[in-house]
């Protein structure tokens, strides 16, 4: 059975509906925003972020790894050439690498990721895990978070621009990139998603999915907010 | 303790030792070469082989998927450039595709993979499943038949051309494409085995990975020999 216009708006309606879960809402990410965080708690911030940053290329290729549809595929790797790069200085890790680089740590200290936290490691953890154990159609429904993130990222750049001006300006380059490679990301996830998807049972999951990573995200800031609280 | 260069080099000789136990020498591949095998027979084949060719690119998104060293991914990923292509009409699947038209099979029943036997089946899913579970260097030794694809394919290439003129040469374009792919991916797998495996132990499951990847594509004729026997 073929759902109806409308039966579809209401499941990206639904799914739009979580960004009332998403971790730009998380008091560090408002605390962040509003300029209130000290030098140490941003750079406790950055370097557990990296553990994230660099398991998203592992994340993209398990779901390329579950997906039998060789269209879906050829689209969905260039999310692995945005973050890995093609040659040395390219690409989203290495963006992040120079944004530890301009808030004072240095690249051996992220790459060996001493100082990220359990909490962070196993929400990152349990993402990449979802990549691999679960449908692959799950799994970029879980992808969604990037419908929310570019308004995300222009608060964010905003506010680094404007609070933390010690920071180069140069260092916020993954930001930038992000607010373009996002919503290209996104639209591609929402298109795999509402094709797949056309069943209450199929779209409770994807729902599901999503709620999860929203999950892992708001995890990650609970587990730095704990860590950097008192590095002020 | 790094090993000396003879020890390498003895590793090395014991990797490419395997070649008496690489499908070249299965009774249905010296009939192939030897003009011996009939136009369903061919097709037979053909459409069984398309299973494999059909979950290379997820076989390398689980090595990729598993390995945490950026530029090794950097340089993996082109694999799956090569077989899913970048775009329509590209690719090593879609050229895999053309040669079962050249041999008279259409798309959809290749794609659909209806001819395609069990014990076909259970070895590409163990190959797969191999990349997916066990260490990611093991899974790049087990790529290692790639050192002795091109002496195959070259054989093939040239058996095609002289036993079955019934066969449009231009269908036989994957084989062409294999000839310059298989010896840059065959000499970048061996660089990361060498370097990664220094120890007897390591050494040893790069050896066992190779082996059981001999298994794989032995026991694809095995069964496919057994199947198209009969379709002279």
């Amino acid at each position: 059975m073929t759902p109806t216009a409308t039966a579809t708006d209401e499941f990206v309606a639904a799914l739009r509906e979580q960004s009332r879960r998403y971790h730009d809402q998380h008091p560090f990410s408002r605390r962040m925003n509003e300029g209130e965080l000290g030098r140490e708690q941003i750079r406790c911030w950055v370097a557990n972020r990296f553990a994230y940053q660099a398991a998203i290329p592992r994340k993209d290729a398990a779901i390329l790894a579950n997906c039998p549809d060789r269209q879906v595929r050829r689209r969905w790797i260039r999310r692995i050439h945005d973050h890995d790069g093609t040659a040395d200085g390219e690409g989203g890790i290495e963006a992040w690498l120079r944004l530890g680089e301009a808030v004072g740590l240095d690249r051996e200290e992220l790459e060996d990721q001493r100082h990220v936290v359990p909490g962070v490691r196993f929400a990152v953890d349990a993402y990449v895990t979802f990549a691999r154990t679960r449908p692959w159609v799950e799994a970029v429904a879980s992808s969604l978070t990037e419908v929310f993130a570019p308004d995300l990222m222009a608060e964010r750049l905003a506010a680094f621009e404007r609070h933390y001006t010690w920071i180069d300006p140069q260092g916020l380059a993954y930001f930038r990139a992000r607010l373009t490679q996002a919503p290209r990301d996104s639209a591609h996830a929402l298109e795999v998603v509402t094709e797949h998807c056309r069943t209450p049972e199929t779209q409770a999951a994807a729902l599901a999915a999503l709620s999860f990573k929203c999950d892992v995200l708001w995890s990650m800031l609970d587990a730095i907010d704990r860590a950097c609280a008192d590095r002020r």
